[in-house]
């Protein structure tokens, strides 16, 4: 326990621990340990913007099953601002979520949501995608204070991730402005003693360059590395090369993230290849959208044929919307409009998700990881050709 | 137990047992037993349009403390039609709603919503205010009917809405159509037995035309009498003596229902004057703009006052929002558009006014209510001025 400032911080070293061998083609097994709660690994982490995963309450994640959410940086810094939440008690005190928080660095919002940006070796200038005026700053202290206000758990570092297709200058020019951000995040002070960090592989879709990106920070040695700017465009099995490629070079001991995917069957290929953290937007925005997950593939709850449909969304799924409602009753608040909808299906496709990464962590630990996986892409008439799983 | 169609209906008669004298300027306490449990009165009903009260689901319900809902015969019958109810288990089922559920009549919305509608004595053509151009036919023994397919505990006559103003010569027409078809819904065959109906009392603004409306209607023998068409643009003291002057006509053993009635206030008058039930959208839909009620009056949650306010809505409040949320956060999830502030702002108003129509009943059980109501007042810094209530 440390003081500071008057305030009081309790200091719980992050851990990591691994309870597998962690071999090829069977994935990790672990569990992280943060101030805030155990998270189990390989483990999804639902996305919670603005300080709440869409339409769902603290509750409704403990209900569900979830360990650990994501919030974004760049998202709250814009709004309602890292130190009106610092003064409000943190971000788990202001959104009621007592488990752990990984929030991202901000660097992909800047990338994909910014109309105007300019960024240099200091940092990054960009216009809010909010008002399109104000310019607003963000270098890597800058990254690190905001998320260090946000109070949480993972703190990944500032990174600059480059459009698909990119030239190799300019994704050389990303890894090595990626790289000077990661020192100076990883000397940035921070205000509650030593806060986990993550550094952010970048390096678009050339191999030398993930290389390299990930020996760099590597040297500055990080708790763990996320593997970022992929799902921009890239061919599957480009990316998945990339992504077995750049894991070979993390030493087990460290936690690896992968981030902003993805769909399930790409989460259980990169849990086969040794990836312990995920997050995605796909169960919480398809769910509004009216798409949801299911054991034997997807369906499109606003279709017709589910006008009178008295089943659940998915009869095997344990979750409160398949227990307690109708595919009928599902399609009928789609139809309406009744934003009860946009919750029943939210709980239901971040269950499914929540639900699969229990299932693959119970196989990893029975040793019969390939087996499941099989198993899933069989029961969703998929099949494995090459790495690949195709319809 | 009565066996129809091969199909099995339990019949359970609907009662109403006044647990006080019912003494004037003491409002009526009592019980309302339904097939699906029991109400105590004077009672509030949530309202659930299409089968969902907006945003919360059964469970949320329950846990604020509603015994009764309210659904819309109109639109139900529209979307998604009252046949695919029944055949999904009615509403009860379709919800997942175990409760007691009173519908409207459909005759409020024909009026309010239609464009164009037609009334003659035998129904009333309209067009749906969804596509405008198909054309639907409701009249009293189709009111029954899909009210019955929904299987509502207690079901409403179809009436004649007049707007207000109208001439006297409008609104005895309407009377006249109201109680004819009241005599028909009356005689009308529903499927699961003998099931509760309420007549429902017209006559706009003019005393005598409420007196022959309440008087045609005990004639046919109700279970129930509601009070339609208020709150149409009348003024508040002429509204209150009519309500007062019909209310002189019912008999003490039958439960009254002001439709679609009102603001806290509204409430107190009403039960003061000896009505049972309410409904009204006030509470819900005033939560999806930011409106929230409080002991102490109303706030409007998006002013930016609230930007850094650490307190509760309302610190007398014991509702899931109010113990675990700031108002700080509630502003943010508004002004960031957040579908889960729509129902946290749900939980606390409908919490309201379940609460105050508990501590109504608590009031009334102890012979306290005039203090009650007084006391009331002055919390919210209004004062009593005749029988109106003052900022």
């Amino acid at each position: 326990m440390t003081v500071q400032h008057g305030k009081v911080y309790v200091s719980v070293r992050f851990d990591f621990r691994l309870l597998n061998k962690g071999e090829e083609g069977g994935g990790r097994l672990g569990v992280i340990s943060t101030p805030h709660g155990e998270v189990n690994t390989p483990a999804f982490m639902p996305v919670g913007t603005y300080g709440a995963v869409k339409t769902l309450s603290p509750e409704d994640l403990k209900t569900i099953g979830a360990e650990i959410i994501l919030s974004n940086t760049y998202h709250l810094f814009l709004r309602p601002g890292h130190e009106m939440i610092r003064d409000m008690g943190g971000l788990h005190g202001f959104m009621g979520w007592d488990g752990p928080i990984l929030t991202d660095s901000g660097g992909f919002q800047v990338y994909s949501l910014g109309g105007f940006r300019k960024v240099k070796d200091d940092g990054v200038l960009f216009r809010s995608h909010l008002d399109g005026g104000e310019s607003h700053f963000l270098d890597p202290e800058k990254a690190i204070e905001i998320q260090d206000a946000l109070g949480s758990d993972i703190i990944t570092c500032l990174d600059e991730c480059v459009p698909y297709p990119s030239e190799y200058e300019d994704a050389e020019k990303a890894v090595e402005r990626t790289r000077l951000w990661a020192e100076r995040s990883r000397d940035s002070f921070n205000e509650g003693g030593r806060k986990v960090r993550f550094g952010i592989v970048q390096g678009g879709v050339f191999k030398d360059l993930r290389e390299k990106s990930i020996k760099g920070l590597l040297e500055i040695n990080f708790d763990g590395y996320a593997l970022g700017g992929f799902s921009v465009g890239e061919d599957r099995d480009v990316r998945e090369n990339l992504i077995k490629h750049t894991l070979s070079y993390i030493p087990k001991a460290s936690p690896r993230y992968l981030m902003g995917m993805g769909m399930p069957d790409d989460i259980i290929e990169a849990v086969k290849d040794g990836v312990d953290l995920f997050d995605c937007v796909l169960p919480t925005r398809n769910a509004r959208n009216g798409m949801l997950f299911t054991s034997s593939g997807k369906i499109v709850i606003k279709n017709a044929r589910y006008t009178k449909d008295a089943l659940p969304v998915d009869e095997e799924c344990g979750c409160y919307t398949c227990r307690k409602f109708t595919r009928a009753y599902l399609r009928h608040l789609y139809t309406t409009g009744e934003v009860l909808g946009l919750r029943l299906n939210t709980i239901h496709n971040l269950y499914y998700y929540l639900n699969l990464m229990k299932d693959i962590r119970k196989a990893l630990s029975e040793r019969r990881f390939n087996e499941f996986r099989e198993e899933f892409y069989k029961k969703r008439k998929m099949r494995l050709k090459g790495g690949e799983a195709v319809v």
